[in-house]
């Protein structure tokens, strides 16, 4: 089976899942409950359940746990999209072809449903069953979530990502790294993070993980400032991309194009050697792991 | 020592213990942070931390966990006042005197700083120390906080909230008291029941000081309501209400003033039995909290 079949059947499989997890939509909250599943549903490459449940089975875990867990990384993703999007935000009205739910839903209850989604993701863990013998790994993996989700990862790379645009030309590489590491990669360090620890991996295989997706995660957003530039040259024909257009600070503008090119080849091959050293010291390999690792940064778009 | 003077220790030691777990002011997620600041100690009566800590001392309390919920139960009572007060909701620009959140930082930062009290919420319980033994109450209370937050409390009632909004005179009893119990009572009810929990009370009691909760919110709203007339009339000296001139449905206009003062006697005397109960039951009891539930409800204002 060639990688994009096995792809394409890994995300149905990871949709399936999480419609399991779905709130009902029923009574008096009805809309906002609509408004949750309309987002989650719209689409998406499902990458973060994807990463956590390839590094899962990387280190054999048996937990049933993962499976809500995979659920709330979504929901925590997906709620940071539908609040970004918002007009108070970068004022989006589409995503992925699709409207963006404050667009369907109206602000108020996009708000709500943003909410919801992030306390739907601490709620679909924590009233899952956990055994006796599970809750030391399922306090850590929610104490992962929670901080790479919040001011120290994600809401703080967004936060970083605002002051950003009101200083214009004063951001320098410093502050761009901060956004990368914080608003992209720290859900991915999470991710793999998370299938680690419920697969019972040691502190030393759970900190490998975290490089690895910090690498990766890194790599991938320099990788999308890069397509910025060459993919409306090269792809789409464009004189200038958007980036260029806004006036905004990237990896690209502050580094060069060959730099940084350079850097994603660099943080991608020290992130699969990381990988590669867990599988031989442990003797087991995830070879799909590998190719989506790659893919995630040798993307053309 | 008389109430009103411990309500005020009280409440300055929950505000000392609250700015224990404060998130710094530093880097380049600073906005944010200090935003979160600002909303939290922008003033508060401390209620629900202060129902916690009098409920987890009548069960006779050891857990240390007791100090991170209190912060969190009153993070996640002031990201719901952050997001309730911005444009696309009520549009307030000052609350107890003080502008709102987004009068100050912005409505993008307003809407992040909600979002990064919602997830600090968890945070601050899971990056607190937890004992082996103590594993199993810090799940079970996060389950609490999280479900009453959620689309099943909180989060439920503010949207249904919304809907009454739109609706306007069709809204029923049903309908009301769904709100009440959602938006206001949740939030109660996860107080005094993690309180329980995490003093390691048994489910009976803890299911009995869900029913308190449950009647004392509900009262304290339907008390919301008749001030909303009565106040106005007796104590302000104006004509009609808020409630009255936005042609809101309320638990008054649903079912007269008389009617309502009724019921807010019956619950309170209800709720207030339950209690006694289970002081007689195990031999203890908290003068302080029979006060407290009292006044909640016998307020002028």
């Amino acid at each position: 089976m060639n990688f994009k079949t096995e792809l394409e059947n890994r995300i149905l499989y990871l949709e399936e899942n999480l419609k399991r997890y779905l709130p009902e939509e029923a009574g008096y909250s009805r809309t906002v409950r609509e408004a949750m599943n309309y987002s989650l549903l719209a689409g998406g490459k499902r990458i973060r359940p994807m990463l956590m449940f390839e590094v899962y089975q990387l280190f054999q875990g048996t937990s049933e746990l993962i499976y809500p867990f995979m659920a709330a990384i979504e929901m925590i993703h997906t709620y940071s999209l539908v609040h970004d999007d918002l007009p108070s935000m970068d004022n989006d009205l589409y995503r992925r072809g699709k409207k963006t739910t404050h667009a369907v839903f109206g602000e108020g209850m996009a708000v709500l449903a943003g909410d919801g989604l992030l306390n739907y993701a601490f709620e679909t863990v924590l009233k899952a069953k956990i055994d006796t013998d599970e809750m030391g790994i399922c306090l850590c993996s929610l104490n992962v979530l929670a901080k790479k989700a919040g001011i120290d990862g994600m809401i703080g790379g967004q936060t970083a990502d605002i002051l950003a645009e009101n200083i214009g030309d004063s951001v320098d590489l410093e502050h761009l790294l901060f956004i990368h590491k914080n608003k992209t990669a720290a859900l991915i360090e999470a991710s793999m993070m998370i299938g680690a620890i419920l697969a019972g991996a040691t502190d030393d295989e759970v900190n490998k993980m975290e490089q690895i997706a910090n690498k990766i995660g890194i790599a991938f957003q320099i990788q999308d400032d890069i397509l910025d530039i060459t993919s409306t040259l090269e792809v789409l024909g464009k004189e200038t991309g958007s980036d260029d257009k806004n006036n905004k600070v990237t990896y690209v503008t502050l580094n060069g194009l060959e730099n940084s090119k350079l850097q994603v080849k660099k943080l991608s091959d020290e992130g699969i050697d990381i990988l590669k050293s867990i599988e031989t010291h442990n003797g087991y390999n995830n070879l799909f792991l590998n190719e989506l690792l790659c893919s995630m940064i040798a993307r053309e778009k």
